[in-house]
């Protein structure tokens, strides 16, 4: 923690200048100084590591429309009641309900072998009793897409593409290989295939599966969807290179049920000029079934409930409202997220009231820069308030083209100005939607310092006077 | 594999005089340049690399005693035949069988959770049904030997010691740890306990629970044993520290069977001039069931039979016999070696024909020393030895203590001089016994290595004239 005593140090003794670009400044030195101090607080408590262990040993999973889920509202309403927010409010958001059920993949022939399977989400199961059938490998995504039809006929389709680091430059990373993921059974079903397995969307080398979200298209018959660990995949690639025929056995009990009812979560500290404005922070509350959800996204829950809190005990109101966020049914496809754009543009009228958005839904990792993503004229107060963020290792980026991350960018699609707050390398993708996504793979150290970031920014941006749109 | 070609090379070209000691050598040049000979061609070779993925691929985990024990032992025989071995037999082990079945547990108060679970070998279940009981925590298993009798009554012991880096000096590593999991079951059933629960003898943070051996004791109540993940035990650690009653669901179908009778595989190349006499070189040919096996002892399995094959493909036979041992039942507890050693004395009178030993069962370190552990006549030429493995990287230690390692200390204690080839640091026990022991985990250029510096020691050893006991 040294260092990071060292940087907010400096932030607070004023070495780095706010003044930016020879103009006028949008922020006052009161407010950079009351940001300062929410920092300096921030950095010396130790509440998001408090909040997130709680989240995570008290709670558990938050599968969205499961008693966890439910179990994770309860959490989140009566701890930000009891952090003192002027307003905690949940809003309906309908989903559909999946069961995972049960899992199991052997080879049978030419070897045997169990491997460690997990069902994709949203997958319907096998017939009971399971079904065999020969393995027909491809080696990406778009091998499988240019399947003839009937070419699978009574086979399982297997896409062994291995996603690479994100990290390296053009790298066939996170969004390109996650294709085999998401359209993989559309593909496989169109070419008459009864089942998909692909290797695990992650860079690790655990037996330890990665679920994510899948898709059905109108008038394609839905199979089963899994995933199998990278080892495993390597074995299913070594035996399949004897050149004889690879049999499996997939059986599968996951189904979906009819939809239900669950809620976003929020959280307001009441402007005290314009309160129905509000910049958001946000996080998504639910998470897979296969671990407490540590990273994905109890670290963004942490982090946004821990910077409002921070801001609470400031003792200073913003101008405007701000609004912690906490998301229903990400997993599944941003349901929480797209039902706030709906409700509030359709029933609410009150949708562009959400002047700025941030969210958090990144893992560990130390947030090491903010990209802006607003009108012109409001450009030069981001970059204000990235300098007051500068002292504690947070880069201005040059360009505007912030969207909303995650959630955020459902609300960004519709119109709401956003900022990114991106973050330093980190190895998230061995771990994300797997049984190993646990409160050990968080650096306290870093969501600390994430914690503080927002409460900085969140505190600025909704006390400056702007128009984000602008 | 520049590095090593370079040091094979430094090797090859006598830069390192095999002089040593000022006294008349053991070796002579000429079996000098045939080790080096060997040692090329080993590092110039694929095979135990091919070995190792044709194990893991074709047979896959090696219980002892189960189906695939025996598909294993087939696929040991057929490939030692085809290698050219002079003569490939098996020995009779008669071991307890024991079948894993299904182990779960559930945290149900005062929080809920389902944790991965592993039962220790040589468990039993739990009743049908499973028990639902109070967790009692212990630091360490000297607390839980502590406890008093009848204070454990229908509760579950737990001992949460995490193990340390065993590469740390003085740490609390492997040995001390893993009392818990040999002896814990034990303690806890003195106590009066329902059952015991481990956090892992392991070093990793995944969810994939380290399996192992487990003992019980005449007169004291058979408990179940199992051990929980590093990441499952921080939870419960934390659900602990709210100082309310933790309970636990446990249900296990574990059992044991009848004896069974399984064999340890041998191959040999007959020596020239003492036939009868052999240096072994071993390694267990069974695994845990949890994965492949393939760093525990898959890379043994592969780097003895690959040296063999190599000697064999030498041209020059070695004046003694050398006897790829490949052992059974290691896991639970050493029967083949020390059947081994019954059959040898009690049986075939011949015990002490197996002049030297020495096993590889430490999965994917290179091999950077050599100890001898003989008489102290033959010290220098164990030496001699180790000056000829030196421009490969492998240092002689000073000490003359070695008593062979894993299977072979069993045959050390009962008399066979041995020699352990020592390895430099791993992450061994971040995969020990669990479902991550996978192909993946093996570096190919270490067991090259290592099969290099078998042969040549192997075929060292068998062919100097020395007898290793004076």
């Amino acid at each position: 923690m040294k260092k990071i005593a060292a940087i907010a140090f400096a932030g607070m003794m004023g070495l780095s200048p706010h003044v930016v670009f020879g103009q006028d400044n949008a922020l006052t030195d009161e407010m950079v100084a009351h940001a300062n101090m929410l920092g300096k607080n921030a950095y010396a408590s130790s509440l998001t590591e408090e909040i997130i262990t709680s989240l995570t040993t008290e709670v558990g999973h938050r599968l969205a429309g499961t008693a966890n889920d439910k179990k994770g509202r309860e959490w989140a309403m009566a701890k930000m009641t009891v952090m003192g927010f002027d307003r905690v409010w949940e809003e309906p958001v309908t989903i559909p309900l999946w069961h995972r059920g049960s899992a199991s993949l052997r080879m049978t022939e030419p070897f045997q072998h169990s491997m460690a399977l997990a069902a994709l989400g949203n997958s319907v199961g096998t017939p009971e009793g399971g079904l065999t059938a020969e393995v027909v490998q491809f080696n990406e995504y778009k091998d499988l897409v240019a399947a003839a039809p009937n070419s699978l006929e009574g086979k399982i389709a297997y896409v062994s593409f291995r996603m690479e680091d994100s990290g390296v430059r053009g790298a066939k990373g996170y969004g390109y290989a996650g294709q085999a993921r998401r359209n993989g059974s559309v593909a496989a079903a169109k070419a008459g295939a009864s089942a998909i397995i692909i290797r695990s969307i992650g860079t690790d080398d655990n037996r330890t599966p990665h679920t994510g979200s899948m898709n059905y298209a109108d008038g394609v018959t839905k199979i089963p969807a899994a995933a199998i660990s990278n080892p495993d995949a390597d074995l299913l690639d070594n035996a399949l290179k004897y050149g004889e025929p690879v049999t499996l056995h997939l059986e599968m009990s996951s189904h979906s049920h009819d939809d239900v009812v669950t809620y976003n979560v929020l959280g307001e500290i009441t402007g005290t000029d314009e309160p129905e404005k509000a910049v958001m922070i946000g996080a998504h509350l639910d998470s897979w079934d296969l671990a407490t959800g540590a990273l994905d996204d109890g670290t963004g829950v942490s982090i946004v409930m821990s910077a409002g809190k921070h801001i609470i005990d400031g003792g200073k109101k913003p101008k405007r409202s701000i609004h912690v966020m906490l998301f229903a049914a990400e997993e599944e496809g941003l349901y929480g997220a797209h039902e706030y754009v709906r409700a509030h543009k359709e029933d609410h009228n009150d949708f562009d009231n959400t002047i700025l958005g941030a969210e958090w839904d990144s893992g560990t990792g130390r947030i090491i820069n903010i990209e802006p993503g607003v009108g012109p004229a409001s450009l030069n107060v981001v970059r204000e308030i990235g300098a007051v963020l500068a002292p504690y290792g947070v880069a201005t980026l040059s360009t505007n083209g912030a969207k909303g991350q995650s959630d955020m960018s459902a609300l960004g699609n519709a119109g709401m100005p956003a900022v990114n707050l991106g973050m330093e390398k980190t190895n998230y993708f061995d771990f994300h939607h797997t049984p190993n996504d646990t409160l050990d793979k968080v650096s306290m150290e870093a969501i600390t310092h994430n914690a503080a970031i927002y409460a900085m920014f969140a505190y600025l941006a909704a006390t400056v006077d702007t128009d984000y749109k602008k």
